[in-house]
């Protein structure tokens, strides 16, 4: 029988937690399969924390438990959760972390994590990702369902993400994360901008930048020239070639997020 | 049957370090189930070491080995050793790294890594974590007895921990570690604390800093604003609510061991 | 059975992109045994990439499937290639990251990655990782031969290391990389010193420092001074006790490769 997956997702860094959160898991759940997406999401940053998320979807097997901590309100009233879209599984705050996910699917079944039998007890209110999270992904893991973790939530809280607009004939974007090149995502994706373009070559702006049409690999500019392309997420991204677009253009910010993109079309 | 569980902790960061010892693991006992501790111990550092390992006790199941590699005698006259406490197995250099185990064990036996049969051959002095640790925490994990292994070690290194004192009406404790998140760990446990403060409020200091209260969880604070609170060991911990303690306090230091910190009583 | 093992080896940093590999494989061989080796590879630096993998030959049991990507030419006209050395296999671009198994076994076998079905798609030209390496990677763990993937490749790219030379009684070697401690490994293998030395002490000289004899562990230099010894590739490495050489020496070079390393006889 297949292991069942078990993927984590924190801003806890390089330290221990991680690895005390797979403690936990194993003894209850003793043939799980654990796999890191990330624990370098920046410290209480949901948003880029759900970004991390939105990559798992369609790339691990259905069935998959994505557990997620980023968690700034640990041990106060937001709620703990645990959700199904997607054919996947989620545990994690009910704060925005899953907005992709619950978004994508319309069916998403959500559940308040109230079932306390189930936690690793005494709960100590700083670390709900050892104590809360971990054990009740190992039990949805271990194939528990999800209607005996709690009621059922009906308005999870979700994010507002940035939207495209076009206007004036520019298409308005706006970058949303850096990855560790330094290349840049944002939040237009492939068919929106090949259907403004309709045809014609792209000039890509980001403050100061200028880019002249997008191309299909990293190694199409020479080294050190930025450029445009569709990524891994299929949406356009922003790059230097062999460089680091992100710490030429804005480590002082901390965040690369809501920098301002503009697609025009140019003959 | 159970895949047994073995924990890597080291201070090899980021590196392929902790890869190479899993292969030598796997390549003895095939079925290990490998989780990394946490590799980003600083350098030499084997208090701090011990720190991590001590998280893991009571959280991973009983039979979980834990390899520790934070080893600046690695090749010297130091001893390796191997130890079985509190129902885990421990496997590393003898000197301090597994301290709180130790001292949490009255029945602690403890073996000397002598049965140099056991080991990946040629022993490289520089690289005991491979050729040395790893094959043993596999055999180990493989079902080996401790005694197979070489001599009882009646007299191993022990750290010594700066102990709680109360003088003059105030608790004087210090600080242990910080994490990823900045927040710092001290030595007084909650029951001392309690027990200290008898019901009054507590006035928590640490160089110039005052907190008033013991809080339940960080975001009971204004964000930015420090505060105290109980740990996920169930100690006093001093952090600043979504943001970074350490940073702002002792970076110039290299570590925050030691700070000093005060609980008085306030009506 | 046992479960093949799969290591990864990439310059993706710490972010989600190993994990969305994991994702992929697993979704293809759910019985893989996944090993990080490193994620910390200086971006786009496949030489360094060569000198990581380079260490697991012989550590990982045979059969173990070695993924690589350090991939600067990702979608473009670059060959993806998997290869069988050593006993064991090797899934990434050609580029060179495979160069020292492929040298070290004159019976090397590659083959270009053809056999676009064996693909995820669709391939997105900015992350062969996900959609080219690890697919194949899973199905050459789950028993695929190698002539299935595509056409042999006979001219594989290889790297070219600096070798030592001795001129005027003086051997003349390199540093190749740097390790997270700040140990530098040379070029100058064990066997290659010894014969020059022909039993006289060894003066090493690297820049302004010079080094008498070699030592047979770090911490037979007091804390804080430099020492030469042979590390676990059996190469000659130079090093400071406790300490840092790498930061101390050439931090602003960026790398520590290519620094010239002088050894001399003396009585």
């Amino acid at each position: 029988m297949n292991r069942p997956i078990v993927t984590l997702t924190t801003d806890f860094g390089p330290g221990p937690f991680p690895g005390l959160m797979k403690g936990v898991i194993l003894g209850i759940c003793p043939n799980a399969n654990l796999v890191d997406l990330s624990h370098a999401v920046p410290a209480q940053d949901v948003r880029a924390g759900a970004l991390v998320i939105e990559q798992a979807l369609g790339v691990f097997p259905s069935g998959t438990v994505h557990l997620g901590v980023v968690d700034p309100g640990v041990g106060t009233s937001r709620r703990p959760m645990a959700a199904a879209a997607l054919g996947m599984l989620f545990v994690g705050p009910d704060n925005g972390l899953f907005t992709p996910a619950l978004m994508a699917d319309p069916r998403a079944r959500i559940h308040e994590l109230r079932e306390t039998a189930l936690f690793r007890q005494p709960v100590c209110a700083t670390f709900h990702g050892r104590d809360v999270f971990a054990p009740v992904a190992a039990r949805l893991a271990g194939g528990l369902d999800l209607h005996r973790l709690g009621p059922p939530i009906q308005d999870p809280v979700l994010l507002t993400w940035p939207q495209p607009r076009e206007e004036n004939g520019v298409l308005h974007g706006s970058v949303l994360s850096a990855d560790s090149f330094g290349n840049l995502d944002t939040n237009l994706p492939r068919d929106l901008v090949e259907a403004f373009l309709a045809g014609r070559r792209a000039e890509v702006r980001l403050g100061a930048l200028r880019i002249i049409d997008i191309q299909g690999a990293y190694g199409q500019a020479t080294a050190g020239q930025p450029l445009a392309l569709f990524n891994s997420m299929d949406r356009l991204e922003l790059a230097i070639s062999q460089g680091n677009l992100y710490a030429r253009l804005a480590p002082e910010r901390g965040s690369a997020f809501g920098l301002a993109v503009e697609v025009r079309g140019v003959d």
